[in-house]
């Protein structure tokens, strides 16, 4: 697969429905170069950045990108993970360890084809890697609707992140070429009748309701459980994969719970 | 998928079916490096480098094998791609070029499924790779059984030696563990350390609980609406398959929400 003429100034990707990949705190430029190459060869195009050690336009940067230079131009930086994902509906998070949470976990192929049904039912998805040697940490993965594993030899797991990339978008490619991979046996589809996937926007919203609502209660005062505790409550209502409609309702519980008529029972419970 | 302590001095995988990966005409010894590494992520084991421009196991070689530089000092050298394979039953070239040959050309997958079942027909297999910049010439590609071609965007279809050699590598893994995944859900699974599945009735005893609340701060007071919003209640925490853990701390939400300190900003919202 040696170098052809053709990756020279090539177009960027126009698939409005392909996944964003987002890079948490990613160190070299030279890797989110090469992010972006590897971007490319799978049609992917929207890169954010979350808060890069390297300006990923320096000269390193760009000489990795090798003919990818056009996407690492529109490469969009954010401060937080948040402020990156707020536009999607979901997110997968590639990871090499297993974390004390209770996420779904999938391989790439379905992964990608899972990717494959919300982008046909409008829905905008990302791709979430963490920096090069720590990975993301607890808070990023909280975010994230489910987990990426890639199965690869158990003596020897680990990738580099552009190749952690390459592997998840490639079979992202494979999934728009099959078409007869409906109907297999991972995750039932989303049945919802009317309302439609919530933003991430929309849950962080909520998750910021509630922890305020907890803190003002006294449940999260325990300052050293507290990360963990809001990591675990974040961590139901992501696998829930709420919509529009739960997260209005569960903004209702929360205010009713905790400002609604007087507690009648307040010793009684 | 940042890197882990596991990637240091690991074991040379020991499967005498594997392919062997032939790289012909390499001409940096950083490549070799990388694709060693990348055959150690496949389980791969059996190097063969013929005509290498420079010393794969200069520091630059070894230095990005990273851990995979036990299976770069195994490699062995030949003079002529013919000396490389003379003890192979098939070899499957990949090439980004179609040539003016009659071949067979396969995509990745198809292509692993085939060696899987070469090998389990007690056959020596091979994969072969050309030099970086102008792959293999047509007189290699002529000794392959068939060639395997990554469908990748067509505008951006170039990948460096070491991401070719994982891309083909890693189908080569996934249809080795097709056998053992087949009927499950590709690979989905529940990650939870300690706390176990909730079993039902502890989840119904939680939704008493938080009705009891919710009837209690008048939120359910419009009877009519009161069952679905029941049911669209339930239905969040149900899709979330709630953890015995999760529903312990869901139980000390709603209680705290409820019956915590004083309601301070109770106006305010």
């Amino acid at each position: 697969m040696a170098g052809t003429d053709r990756t020279r100034a090539a177009e960027i990707p126009q698939d409005p429905g392909a996944p964003a990949v987002i890079l948490v705190r990613p160190q070299l430029a030279e890797n989110v170069g090469m992010v972006a190459r590897a971007m490319m060869n799978c049609a992917l195009s929207d890169l954010r950045l979350v808060a890069p050690r390297e300006d990923p336009l320096s000269p390193k940067g760009l000489a990795a990108a090798s003919g990818a230079d056009g996407l690492l131009r529109t490469a969009r930086v954010f401060d937080t993970t948040e402020a990156a994902i707020v536009d999607l509906h979901r997110v997968m998070a590639t990871t090499a360890r297993r974390r004390d949470m209770t996420k779904i976990v999938l391989h790439p192929r379905p992964a990608a084809m899972q990717l494959r049904r919300f982008v046909a039912d409008g829905e905008q998805v990302g791709l979430m890697f963490g920096p090069e040697r720590a990975g993301l940490n607890n808070d990023d993965v909280a975010l994230a609707d489910c987990l990426i594993e890639v199965p690869l030899n158990p003596a020897f797991s680990s990738l580099n992140l552009a190749q952690a990339v390459l592997l998840v978008g490639y079979e992202w490619y494979q999934a728009g070429l099959q078409e007869t991979c409906e109907g297999e046996t991972f995750g039932a589809t989303f049945v919802t009748n009317a309302s439609r996937p919530a933003l991430k926007e929309d849950l962080l919203n909520f998750f910021n309701h509630l922890e305020r609502e907890l803190d003002d209660c006294g449940f999260l005062r325990n300052a050293e459980k507290r990360p963990g505790m809001i990591r675990n409550i974040r961590n139901v209502f992501d696998r829930a994969t709420l919509t529009e409609q739960e997260v209005r309702t569960l903004h209702g519980v929360v205010k009713e719970l905790r400002h609604g008529h007087d507690r009648q029972n307040r010793k009684a419970s």
